[in-house]
């Protein structure tokens, strides 16, 4: 890759301990505890700490983490919702050299143990709410050398079973508050591994390295347009690609971190009133929960509120109302294996002055690439060539930058694989509108090639959705003799209502070139996995099976 | 440096073209052409480029310093004000992998003849208000190789001398808008060169690299709290420290760069009034400016007008006066070798309700370590060891993070001294405040050691700044049998009015303790740089010549 170059007058500095210090997003919660000490830090129901307690304690963590024989590269997995604990997993178990491995808490039993298999965890820490999946998943591990510590979180209503030899306030009571810490001595050095919701077979463990991070947090602040001490409602799970960096982003603006176990519209809006909350992040549904909120659960919202969302667009009807209410929606892209954000619908003035209708398909575009990614580039299957600025043609999303993981833990094939060409394949299809604003349309494995026709298997599905017996709609491409491949609709129906065919196939015909009209309808409860994604792989086996 | 470790099953990951990428301030430039191409870029008078035409133009100049053979760690030295060109020369001649040298227009020709030499500039752009300076500084270098470019700026009145074989626009006319440059292969790699001062005998050149200013922009945003589309006067010369960065950093935030020939108060409020600006740059002598400025000058100021203010404490009649007018001042810290502020007066809201009097103690501290600076430290010159945080002890400070320098060009006795015992020694002295921050109290080799007791030659000066008869004072240590070293102070009288030795030492009774008063005063001009600064080590000479 380096070209070869002669050296210069200008090369022959070295490197000193003075001038090059490993990027590590370590280091903000150093600086925040050193300059706002005394600010509040991380809150949670009534247990509330400053800066300098917060430092404290991860400093305990790591010290006890230590003792008990962490050391760089070993994995801490941490099985939680989003309780300080969290937060100080975020820093502790790296400061101690250690690679945090955050699980999603509604993983079912089998792929947690996998996942505490693979990633080799030499401790979990884990919240008694999630004993039942937990005990079943270690029982499936069989390993004896694993040190389970329970969090003990009186938010937790369902389940207080201790699984573990101690809990997280006896391990933080082991370890010294001063404890002599160091950033990591390469900042290329693992800081967590991640594991992608695998919706098709095993997921996989994305690693993250501590430059990544680092530069997150800074492209955060530049892209978000972060004043001093936001205060943020932690409502996106630090589990997914560590919560978009988020607690790293928050303590290097010595902001404020509020808590949140249960993301209700309750919470959302009690906090907003009474943590006076400035921003938070969420997927769409977060928005439309909040929207629909009942009258008993809303509470007036004083100022400005921004919202980072991700996961799909937002659809237009639930922007127009959450925007009257008092929000500001910014829509960003990513996948875990770039950190989360990597692509955001950034702002531009000219369009504050257009109709609404307008504004919002244009925030339903996903954008453009952010400060700290290099570069993006869309790229037409067939040719290999940039696509077009025209919004029309179909290609995949390719990413460049420092906010990209490491690779695939004990995964090399896939991982050559994702970065093959020198740039990061997304597996997202999407086209690019005059100006560069990229729009996501699908996933890659998921397009359906009908008669040399890419077709978007999300077009189909929007309309579907829009049918008002259908409740959800998932469609893949069925092997066909004539055209190669064929869309093929499944279809959850609302409850009470009748619906056939012939209707669904009428009504497409009202809103879908014939191209892409879904050519066989099929009725039945659709595959999912425990985090709720759809499994269209087990909708294709259906289909071979027929 | 790095302790020895034992690879694990996170070390296993290359770094690819994917997901390592050179960090460097022209990724910048090619985000904010693409993503605000529309937008207002750089305002110089009736010249206006958006942020499309600054790439086309810096592609341009690239383009053709390429085609006249310069590439890698090549020098291009410039002599120019705050002008577009000089806005350019900080992407382009780095796009053609050239170094910037930004020199001061105000030395001498015998330095810049040295600066040229030492530097091997292959390029001279000059603007041609400078001619005169330039002429005798060629003549001085004597070098046939080096290709002249004239800025022809019609702002610049005094002298359209051409001096070069074409000039900037015919320079630009050779190259392609369209060149196709890449990042540097290594963030190592060096980006401009920019020589300090010289106070002390021949000014040192200080290399940046690529990485450096690139984690400045973002550290600047983060600090600074800017927002989207900065309008940023550019009143801090482009040749001190790259214009502390700002030049990049407006880029990234697709902000308007007003360009600024000669800093006057008229010009100042003009801008601010026209030209809608919201943040600028300026030495206390600038605040002081404004706020001295005739009722002619004068413009309203309808926002707050952010001003980032460096090179001496802000005084504290003249922040009232300032932050009276609609300011708000924030004072930093560096050095040349620190890429500019490192070290920033950190507001913490718990000061808001402060007196004026108080808040104006702590905004003449230079304060704490910048989000991307690592650390800073200071540390007690006998023990070695860090000073108490009690606003007393005085101790050197030093700095260790990414916004350092490389090392002194062909100077590696002085970078090695720099760097020793992997720590940037600033060579100033100050004490640290409970609470962390840092006030200078003066520099390291003009601090006075009598009688076992450090004196700040700084504090001597100040209490004699307030004599009404003393237009400038200088305070320098003259060895002594008995004290080792005694205070001996040089003074400038102001016109027409006349005092007497001891009238000035019954002065100093008044406001200071015995061991800190000038034991000898001399009435002289005192000698200084090109630039102004006073040039203590003269003094020195002059006392041993005594």
């Amino acid at each position: 890759m380096t070209p070869l170059t002669i050296a210069n007058k200008y090369d022959v500095f070295d490197k000193t301990a003075a001038n090059y210090v490993a990027l590590s997003p370590l280091s903000f919660l150093l600086r925040t505890a050193k300059v706002f000490p005394q600010r509040e830090a991380v809150v949670y129901g009534n247990r509330v700490y400053t800066w300098a307690q917060v430092y404290r304690r991860c400093r305990r963590l790591a010290s006890a983490l230590s003792k008990r024989g962490i050391s760089r590269g070993d994995t801490v997995a941490v099985v939680a919702t989003n309780t300080p604990e969290m937060i100080e997993a975020h820093f502790g178990i790296a400061m101690a050299g250690g690679v945090l491995n955050a699980i999603n808490v509604r993983l079912e039993a089998d792929t947690i143990a996998y996942i505490l298999e693979q990633g080799e965890a030499r401790v979990l820490i884990t919240d008694t709410g999630f004993a039942e999946t937990i005990t079943a998943a270690l029982v499936k591990l069989g390993r004896q050398d694993i040190l389970v510590v329970d969090i003990v979180d009186e938010q937790a209503d369902d389940n207080k079973t201790r699984l573990g030899s101690l809990d997280y306030e006896a391990l933080l009571a082991e370890g010294d508050p001063e404890f002599d810490w160091s950033l990591p001595a390469d900042e290329w050095d693992a800081l967590s591994l991640n594991y992608t919701s695998g919706t098709s077979g095993r997921p996989k463990g994305v690693v993250y390295h501590h430059r990544g991070s680092y530069l997150m947090t800074l492209g955060t602040i530049a892209d978000w347009h972060l004043p001093a001490h936001p205060k943020y409602l932690y409502t996106v799970p630090l589990f997914h690609c560590n919560g978009w960096g988020h607690a790293w982003t928050m303590t290097a603006l010595a902001g404020t971190i509020i808590c949140c176990r249960a993301v209700t519209a309750a919470a959302i809006y009690q906090a907003i009133a009474e943590q006076d909350v400035t921003h938070f992040g969420g997927a769409p549904i977060v928005l439309a929960m909040i929207l629909n909120a009942s009258e008993a659960d809303r509470m007036p919202i004083r100022r400005p509120v921004e919202i980072m969302t991700a996961g799909a667009p937002p659809p237009t009807a639930i922007l127009e109302g959450i925007e009257g209410l008092g929000f500001n929606v910014t829509q960003v892209y990513g996948l875990t294996e770039t950190y989360g954000h990597t692509v955001m619908c950034t702002w531009n003035e000219d369009w504050d002055a257009l109709p609404f209708a307008d504004r919002a398909v244009i925030k339903a575009r996903q954008g453009v690439a952010m400060t700290v990614t290099d570069s993006l580039r869309v790229v037409a299957l067939e040719t290999g060539e940039d696509v077009a600025e025209d919004g029309k043609q179909i290609g995949e999303l390719m990413i460049r930058g420092n906010t990209l993981m490491k690779g695939y833990l004990k995964d090399p094939q896939a991982t050559v694989k994702a970065f093959s060409g020198g740039w990061f394949r997304t597996g997202d299809l999407g086209v690019v509108h005059p100006g560069g604003y990229v729009e996501i349309k699908d996933r890659l494995k998921d397009i359906i090639i009908s008669g040399g026709e890419n077709i978007s298997s999300v077009e189909i599905e929007n309309v579907l959705h829009h049918h008002p017996a259908v409740s959800l709609a998932a469609v893949v491409a069925k092997p066909d003799e004539k055209w190669g491949e064929i869309p093929c609709a499944f279809i959850e129906l609302k409850e009470n209502i009748n619906v056939n065919k012939e209707e669904i196939i009428a009504f497409c015909k009202q809103h879908l070139a014939g191209f892409k009209r879904p050519k066989e309808i099929v009725f039945c409860e659709i595959p999912k996995t425990a985090t709720g994604k759809i499994q269209k792989h087990e909708l294709r086996k259906m289909l071979l099976k027929v």
